[in-house]
Formats: C-alpha cells, structure tokens, sequence
C-alpha cells in the first residue's frame, strides 16, 4: 500500500529520505517499544544474507558459534572497571523475575567480553586447548536516548567473535585477519569502501589495548563505523582469571580479542547506494536479484517469464515472477522502491520483434536485446557489472568528500561547507582532539598509516606524531 | 580434557546420565547466570542445523523471517487477559535503562504474540494483504524454578511463527499443516517417533482456541513436548484491535494461529537415542556425520585419509579427519562421547590385507571391507540404515513404554512400575483430569483421534468423552 508514497527527495532532507527509504522498502519500522525497531522481511532478508556470508567466511578460518546468556550479573559485568565505565550509563536492568525482586540485579549484554571470559576461565587448562575461537550471532541491548532505525536502537543485532589465544602475536594477528574480512565483506560484498585504522585511546573501546575500526562514508559525507576489531592484550584475562598452562608449564594469562559488525551496515547500504526511487542493492546482498514483470497474461508472455526465472534460478540467481494484479507501471515502481537490481520485462509488442528487455536498477539504463540470447550469461554479466559499478561510483563519491585540512581553520570551513572525511595531522593530545569535536561534533575516524601531511598538529600547531582521519559519524 | 570422564550408566539413574552426556559431548555448559545455559559448539551446531532444516521448509511453504523488539511494555502485555494470566508468574522485568527508572516496565518477551498483533495492526488494511506468515527465529526468557540444560532453562533459543488470515478455514488449516511439518522435522530428521492431537482445555495455550500438539517420549518413558501449534481464532485480533476489510467491504477481525519449537528437542534427541558411551545422533541431524581415523602417520594411511575424506565431502557427506596427537583409542572414545554416526578406521594392518574398517556409532557394528569399494555410495547407505534403525528402535521403544489403563487402579500401577504414554478413556471433566494429575503429577499429553476403549471414563466411570494418552512430562 506504501509503495507510491513519495519519498523526499535525498538532496532536500538527507534524514528524512533516508527514514522515507527505510518505510517505503519496507526494511524496518517503529514499534511500540520505545527506541527499539521491528526489522521486517525484506529488511531481515538483507540481514539474513549477511549472517550467510560472514558466517561462511568466520567458519573457514576456523570459528565456531555459541550462544551464550542474555544476561549478565551486575557483579560480573563490574569485574572490569573500564567496561563497566564504558557502558554503565547504557546498560539496561532486569530487576524482577515473576513477582519477586532479584537479589542481584542482571544487566541485558550490552556486548559479552564477560560472560566469555567467565566461561573460558572453565574450560582451558593448558595450551593444549587453545586458541577459542568462538561467535554468537544475538542480540543486544543499548540504552541510547535518539535512535534511529539500524542506525542506532536500543536493541541491534550483531555478531560478536571472542576469541582466547595463547600468544600475544597470535591475537593481534586474529585481530588483524578479523578486520580484514570486514574490509573484504564491504568492500566485495557491500560496495562500500572502507577506510581502516587503529582508533585513538580516545575513540577506542571501552578495555581494548587497541581498536581496529573500518569506517565508510555515507552519500552526504557523514562517516559510519562498518566494523570494528578489539586486541585485549590480558586486559580481561587478569580481571577475570582466564589461566593456561604455557608450553614451559608456567601458568599465563591468555591473550584476547573480539570483533563484531551489526544491523546497522543495513542502513549502510541505503545511505551509501540508495536514491530518490527507494532502495538500490548491491546484487550479491540482495536477497531477491532479478524480477520479471510479463507486461500481458498471453500465452508466449508466460511461457517466456517461467522458462527464464527457472533457468536464471537453476544457475543461482535468485528469480521471481510478480504474477499479481497490479499494473505494469506499479510493478515496475515497487520493485525500484524494494532495490531489485534487475528488471527483466517481458511484453507482447516486444516478443513480436523476438526482444525483451532488461532494466539496471542503479542506473534505470534499459536494455532491450534478443529474447533467444544466453540469459544466464547475459544476466550474470549484467549483475556483475552493477556491483563493480556500484562500488566505483561509491568510490567516486568517498573520494569527492575526501578533503586535507592543514590548519584548524580549514577543517572549519570544510565543515561548514560539506563534510567528509578529513586527513589532518595531529600531535597525540586529547586536549586538540577535543577542540577539533567542537566542529559540529566532529571525531577522529582512525590513524591513518600513511605519512605526516604537514608535521604540524592541525590544531596546536606543535609537532605531529599521527596522520588522522576526521569525521562527523552517525 | 573431559571426554573421558565416566558417564552415569542411563538406567543406574536417567536425570545424572543425562547432564553427564550433556558435559561429556560438549553441548551445553551451566553458566553464572543462574538457570541460564551456555550452548556450546557442539549443541549449537546441532542447533544450526535443526534451523536451517526448518527454515528451509518454512520458506517453501511462503514465511518470512521478521526480527520483533525483545520488549514487550507492561500495559501491551496485559491487553489479553488469558495470556498474561498464563505468563505473568514467569516473566522477567526491566525496570531500569541506564541509571534511570523507567517510566513503565518492560517484560522480556515470554513469546510475542502480543507484539506481532501490534505490528499487524498497522500494516494491513484489506483481505489483499493477506495472509501475512512471519516467523522469527529469537531467545525467549521464563522465569522457571527448576532448571535443566536445554529442557527448562530461563532463556532458550526458539522459532515462533506467527500467521493472520482471512478466514477461519484458512487459519486451521494453517494450524495443521505447521503440526505436520514439526511430525515430518521429528520423524524424518530427528527419528524420533511423535504422537500428535488436541490437548485438552487445561492443558492447550493460554489464549488459544485449540493447541495442536507433537508429543515424544524418552527412554525413560517420560513425554517431552516436542512442538506445538495454537489457532487464536479473533481472540487476540479483538484484543489488540487486527481487523481488515473483507471481500464484502465490511471491518472484521483477523483469524491468527501461532506455532513453535525449541532448543528443548536437542534434549530430546539425547533422551530418545543416546546410549551409556554418551551422544548418539540420527545422521541428518549430526552436524560432522563421519569422522576417518589414521591409525598411524604412513603415507599410504594418509593418503588414503585425504582421499575418503575429499570424496565424501565433495558429495555432500560431511567429514573430518582426526588428526590430532590423541591415542587411536582416545579417538575412537571421543568420536563416540561427541556422537559421530560413522567412524572410518585407516590403519597399516587393514591396508596390507586391502581393508577398512567402518563402525557404526549407533550399534557399535564393525565392517572390515575392501579399501577400493565405492566409498561414497557404501557410506550413503549406512547413514541412511543408522537413520531408518534408529527411528525403528525408538518407535519399538515407544511401543514398548505405551500402556493401556481401564481403570485408575491400573493407571497407578502402570506409573508406580514404568511410566509410558498411556491410553485411557476420559470424560471431559477436569475434576478428572485432575484426578489423575495425583498420580505422580500424570497430565493428558492430548485428545487422541482413535476410537474409544472402554466408553467409560478412566476416573469417575461416566461416559467417556474423549480418548486421551496420558503421561509423565518434562
């Protein structure tokens, strides 16, 4: 029914096209739960799909999924103090069970370094039993005052990987490969690039020795961190006693890391690829890929529709027939709103010159060939050249508000003009890093590894230890 | 390290015997957060795949997954009488986001018929948006007293489908073929025997026009409610207001059902078919279905390792090689505790005669053949013999454990010596059914559709109503 709603156009209103986006495509809605979304089915078979892939890839380097409690004791989750600090103001309680209060009140996870590592501290005795790799695919909870839907909710879905190593350098390197397979998940998968870097001790998660972070930029040069891959060192290890034998059987505490990437990517998506038509999806994350639309009920018109979506789906393309009583033109609506990346219309005046014609959902460019041509190939072709399309326009548009600000005035002006990502020299103090948040906000993004702009700190001018990347975030 | 340790024999004590397979095959793990589990690797793939078997056939029939918030507000939760009433006793509550106290409480959902309701509310207008069939695949909390790994924790992990349609007929029917397909999931995959019917009044949902129910039975002659499907008729519709224009152009509520199962059945699958070496799994639902073991390092053995285990896999066998330092022996005992259905045993010895061994884990039967059969197809065969015999043997089991009683005398004496399912004529008054309930806490597991026995109800003597199978439960 929502279909023909108007959506705003992206250029006028950002935010409320992207919430416009968000309903007409039906991904998501409000419930009545205050700041906490229903993600509905075609926004779920987007999420669906990512849990395919990325599990995948988790299980072919090894990992495996667990699950583990929804809640945590307020005594446990205390153990370490910079957690608790990091996520105390957002952590909601479950005080009662049935009618009788809790003698000690349980947190909802917020995220579960705690009750890995409380039972990892079981469960290993020797180097023998390590490395852990494990994951859960759940959900959490963060008691944030604006949401916004995938973007920010008080509940999210995500998946956490906590592993246990019995080396320093073979956690870092787990920490390392895990921001990797984001980097690739995004970057082939998503057609979202990604820069990557450590985060400063600031921006860094709450315990981490170090933070790995992949952040991509959205259509109107706002960043949004993608992914992000923690090395704990024995940070936790020591609060929470998780002890193994070593190979000179001495005991160590073991060496730890976590890594996880969210819903939130699904916003992504929209704020990356989307336009004023709705939904555009890159075609090796939509759940549906090719849509045909028989513009008659003839006989030939069937008959072609149904040989084609057989074929296409027998060679791993995900086809539909939209058989229903709409009109043509709302068809082909509906399936530009829902990002469909291939349109195939099959139509009586077409047939009586042996053609059909296909329509690019991210460029509306039409096609109208052959009817008897390989459409397997041709389809896979054409899937293949949107998605590497999709990625170099994203590409194109990353690098347009990508900006140099040698001094802080600069980064003002960029700032007031257009954001995006802005590389700028800094000397290490938190003291400038908070003065460069006094721009609308704007936060350090990640160190970059490549060379000093200027050598000079953006904001104090003193020597600069570190090449940053800037940014205003979602 | 703890694969070793001795289990419990089942029939020297059932309850000890069963967490003793639970730890030693690494299902599930006791956690900090009293009554809540920890699924580990092993039952957790276990768990994967009974999802992806369902959620395959979910799709076939035309769901769709949806993610619904964890919370359900207090005031949406009371809207219908019959179902707070049935899950108030049990349910958690957040009472606190952050430092703040909220303004109303939230209950962690107990299952979410009332969210589904609201969401359906607001997105349907006429009977062209229907039926809608979402399900969704989440944890769910009850505040239960007595906990045990997987058959009764606080949180589990479950699948809850929830339908609205047009019409009445539509909804029943819908009723039945989600029982059928949990018939189909439990004979076919788990092999695991059910028996299906109406539970009685007291027995069916809280709010439910009629529960449908798939009913196992352990080893030990104790029923496990293995999934159960509930049509609302308006109920619900009415209290949370789902109405839709119907072909008349005229307001009517909608008819719903709803429909589940749970992480319960991997207990399930260990009290049905698991023996005194420890995880017996049917081959279809066994995550590694066949594990080859080098009994020494000489190339031949190796090779030859590599070269099964590459075949099997490439045909849709899954396979591992135990590689690892342990003793054959250790091997073979940990292969049998974790409940592998087939072990291959590669040795120096058998290759000098041009042998391999393989042994079935559910009998323990050994075949030394000749090592150039067609391993593929030889393999194939006895995972589907391991499948087909160990759904024989439980149903025998079932027979053996099912009873007849005319009288409350014989009732009492059946449960006093071996409980079972037990067939016996009943009235329809629940002063009866209570009744039986004293009898170590006996319950009607449901209306059975065969014909009478006696006429006579098993309690009073009137004239009986119903034939009902009664039994112990979980």
């Amino acid at each position: 029914m929502e279909n023909n709603k108007s959506i705003t156009k992206r250029d006028v209103d950002f935010a409320k096209w992207y919430t416009d986006v968000v309903r007409a495509a039906h991904l998501a809605d409000y419930s009545s739960v205050k700041g906490c979304m229903v993600i509905e089915p075609n926004g779920y078979a987007i999420w669906e799909k990512m849990q395919e892939i990325l599990d995948k890839k988790f299980k072919e380097l090894g990992h495996v999924n667990v699950a583990m409690p929804v809640f945590i004791p307020e005594n446990l989750l205390k153990k370490e103090g910079e957690l608790v600090q990091g996520f105390a103001p957002e952590v909601a309680w479950i005080t009662k069970g049935g009618s009788k209060d809790l003698e000690e009140r349980l947190a909802f996870r917020p995220t579960s370094e705690t009750l890995f590592c409380d039972y990892y501290k079981d469960h290993i005795a020797s180097y023998r039993d390590l490395p852990k790799l494990y994951n859960q695919w759940c959900n959490v909870v963060r008691w944030e005052k604006e949401t916004r839907p995938f973007l920010r909710s008080r509940e999210f879905w995500w998946q956490e990987g906590h592993t246990i190593h019995e080396t320093e350098e073979e956690a870092i390197k787990e920490t390392h490969q895990m921001m990797d397979v984001y980097r690739w998940f995004h970057h082939e998968i998503l057609a979202i690039p990604t820069i990557n870097g450590v985060k400063t001790e600031k921006e860094k998660f709450a315990g981490a020795e170090f933070t790995l972070t992949n952040e991509a930029l959205m259509y109107n040069g706002v960043a949004l961190q993608a992914g992000t891959s923690h090395y704990f060192g024995q940070k936790f290890a020591k609060a929470y006693d998780v002890k193994f034998l070593n190979r000179e059987n001495k005991l160590e505490y073991v060496y730890q890391t976590s890594w996880g990437t969210t819903t939130r990517m699904i916003g992504g998506l929209i704020m990356v690829h989307s336009d004023d038509k709705g939904l555009v999806l890159p075609p090796r994350i939509a759940p549906k890929q090719v849509v045909i639309i028989p513009i008659k009920d003839t006989e030939e018109v069937t008959t072609l529709s149904n040989e084609i979506c057989t074929r296409l789906n027998e060679n791993g393309i995900v086809t539909y027939i939209d058989n229903t009583e709409k009109s043509a033109g709302f068809k082909f609506a509906e399936a530009e709103v829902n990002g469909i990346p291939v349109r195939i219309e099959i139509g009586p005046r077409d047939l009586e010159q042996n053609k059909i014609t296909f329509v690019r959902r991210d460029t509306s460019e039409k096609y109208t060939v052959d009817k008897d041509i390989d459409v397997v190939n041709y389809v896979s072709n054409l899937l293949e050249t949107i998605q590497n399309d999709m990625y170099t326009r994203a590409v194109e548009r990353r690098d347009k508000l990508t900006f140099t600000a040698k001094t802080y005035e600069e980064m003002r002006d960029i700032l007031n003009t257009q954001p995006g990502f802005i590389h700028a020299d800094w000397c290490g103090d938190q003291d400038c890093e908070l003065k460069v948040k006094e721009l609308k906000g704007c936060k350090s993004r990640c160190i970059s590894e490549e060379p000093l702009i200027t050598g000079k700190c953006v904001v104090c001018g003193k020597e600069a230890k570190h090449h940053v990347i800037w940014g205003l975030q979602y």
